[in-house]
């Protein structure tokens, strides 16, 4: 096998130490390009986009094709691809790898095939990488649910009694899944103030944005069939950033007794790069511990979490750039991803090729880790300051918000690039 | 326009006045037949389905093809039909209306047409109607709400405060949607006794029903753009019954502060003809009177609601025959459906083609009208009694429960048939 993630390995393309996209990363997105063509699929490396459908056409890839003319890459979406199993992605990677190592010089050598193959990042518009077909967002920060819980019940009863023995969850709306980059529209909504004695409509005053992580499932279990927490690994094929886009007025007054509805369906933002489970494999970490321990089917040990920075930039129109209001990391959370698997099959519940579970929002334990302004800005007591002096304990129009993150290497990140997106007036 | 609503219409098939499916209902359904063959649509009369596929393959309907290749009912969902819109789906229904009463020679008149087009009930396989995209559930039910209410929090708490002013909602999971017939595995999970320290793992011993509606969208609204309450119903396609499986000691232990996960998404189903808008049309009723008045996004006036008698049926593995246990009425919902699809959009939230609203569980204000085992048995303490001897505070495996519901016409019924499912034991 081809080693793809030496962290010796380097490409013919030039990528800056800092890029998120050198050859150890390789993730798969879906682009068309601004000049015209349809959707397809590429790898980002460097400052670049290559064009995999255009290899696929060309008939670079061996081995893999079970039939010669099923077209994996010249597709709008990675369905296809992520059908294929594990076995197949690791050596697709490691046949990417190659070419870009210039170790295979098909593509090194040919000056007139490379300007096909690679685009600019900014001559192409990026496209939702899957077609989501069930959303499931997780509450998995021991810190950020403490938060939430004291800010509304106080801190003696901040975690429910359920929280440390089971990851809470939810399902969330798939159709207002959207591509980072698209507008965000603040939602209108009911609203009530407490000491109101009816509520009223208006735009949310209280837009908050979630920073969290998700995860595509490919392996498929049928209905009624449990995935073991061991093999959870197999049916997930990779990660992205997520914005859970939130309206806290609109959620407080609806969510009781059934859970967020309105208060987060408008919208949720996530990054165009998947970075597969392969490639981040090198940062694999323990998670915290866990205590009590959980019940046998959701028992996991060793490396079961990720290493993954994770940052929050603000950006509000009269701001010449982005300012840095969070820095948190993926690691922090309490269950992990196949603990979430585990547990959201153990009812028998299927899980399809396209469905996005999201970690909830992640916060640290210093204040200056929290995942979410409402935390951040501690229920508006402690609104946040920004350097031309003005201050936000929420989203305002103009506000652009962006979520990035990585996982630092020796001389090397591998990261998911961004997700961002800027709040526009209510309709 | 034929008379397709006309109550002295009759067709030439003989069609039982019990039946759910005279010439007036004319659902549509996805069938394949136990012989062999694709999916396809059709239509129920009587105790026949007519085969619309191969109709449309001889070129039998007229007008409606915008491009004459282009199939609407060789297909193995009711995406394409659908996608029309609501005057194209009231010209086809006319049209088959038309072709089943005989005022049209085609089919009458054709013994070996009849016999290609028209197959027993019990000869073809129903499949899922629809390609369900979001699902989501409403809890439209004042009664419902406010025994559930009262069982948690005491009489005097009952409703949230919110209940009044919005219908609340929250997200379903489509992945586990199954069509009548689907056999329910008693699903596993982490349950909890109250004076228990920790929970314990195993299969739910609480599996309960609840008995619900539920609607088609058919035509979308983009993202960020909300449906006007009086513009709600030509986004709806048709309806169908949906029974809400529920572990109540599942949910009872995971449902703070998120609302419902693993109680509920293990399976839902639903039945499998839609009955139109149009074929429910001369059954529209007022709703119940709603004070506080809801604010002016929410105002529906008129007969905003529809009569369909709906019936709970329960047969334990020793009983000869199916028992009623509840009678009650969708009439009774508080929220109508044009109220739940403005409101569900009032924050920009995009409905689309496929998309399945369900009403919550429909309770009346008598005991014999409860639309769940939870309050039927109200909370274990009522439990009821079966004319075999046994008692029920909860399903037992082997039990086939079903649910029923039809619209009373003078001499003619337009019902949806049943949904049905029989539990199994945990795997």
């Amino acid at each position: 096998m081809y080693p793809s993630n030496d962290p010796k390995l380097r490409s013919f393309i030039p990528v800056d130490p800092d890029s998120h996209f050198p050859i150890q990363n390789l993730p798969f997105g879906v682009f068309r390009p601004k000049a015209g063509g349809p959707p397809r699929i590429g790898t980002a490396i460097g400052d670049l986009v290559l064009d995999l459908a255009l290899l696929e056409k060309k008939r670079f890839f061996k081995n893999f094709f079970l039939l010669p003319d099923l077209l994996i890459f010249s597709r709008p979406n990675l369905s296809n691809f992520m059908a294929l199993s594990r076995p197949v992605w690791i050596d697709i990677r490691s046949q990417i790898s190659r070419l870009l190592s210039g170790a295979d010089p098909t593509l090194r050598d040919d000056s007139r095939l490379r300007g096909q193959a690679f685009y600019k990042q900014s001559e192409v518009d990026m496209l939702l990488p899957v077609e989501v077909l069930d959303y499931t967002d997780f509450y998995s920060s021991k810190e950020h649910a403490t938060n939430v819980g004291a800010m509304f019940r106080g801190r003696e009863n901040a975690l429910m009694p359920n929280w440390l023995h089971l990851p809470v969850a939810y399902h969330g709306r798939t159709s207002s899944i959207v591509v980072s980059g698209t507008e965000i529209r603040r939602p209108c909504g009911q609203t009530k103030k407490d000491d109101a004695p009816d509520p009223t409509f208006g735009p949310s005053r209280m837009l908050d944005f979630e920073l969290e992580m998700g995860f595509f499932i490919a392996k498929e279990n049928p209905l009624g069939w449990p995935v073991p927490v061991n093999e959870a690994q197999y049916h997930i094929f990779g990660m992205v950033l997520v914005n859970d886009w939130s309206a806290r007025d609109i959620q407080r007054w609806e969510y009781q007794p059934l859970g967020p509805f309105l208060g987060k369906n408008f919208a949720t933002s996530i990054s165009p790069w998947v970075v597969t489970l392969e490639a981040l494999d090198p940062f694999r970490t323990s998670g915290p511990v866990q205590d009590p321990s959980p019940l046998p089917y959701l028992q996991n040990s060793g490396d079961r979490s990720y290493d993954i920075q994770l940052e929050v930039w603000l950006q509000g129109q009269s701001m010449p750039e982005p300012h840095r209001i969070s820095r948190t990391n993926y690691k922090y959370l309490y269950w992990d991803m196949f603990q979430q698997v585990a547990h959201h099959t153990i009812n028998g519940c299927n899980l399809r090729l396209g469905d996005l579970i999201a970690s909830g929002t992640i916060s640290g334990a210093d204040p200056s880790s929290y995942g979410s302004l409402l935390e951040l800005a501690w229920q508006g007591t402690k609104p946040i300051q920004l350097p031309n002096g003005e201050t936000r304990v929420a989203l305002l129009d103009g506000d652009r918000l962006t979520l990035t993150g990585w996982c630092q290497g020796d001389g090397y990140r591998v990261g998911f690039g961004e997700v961002t997106g800027t709040i526009v007036p209510a309709g």
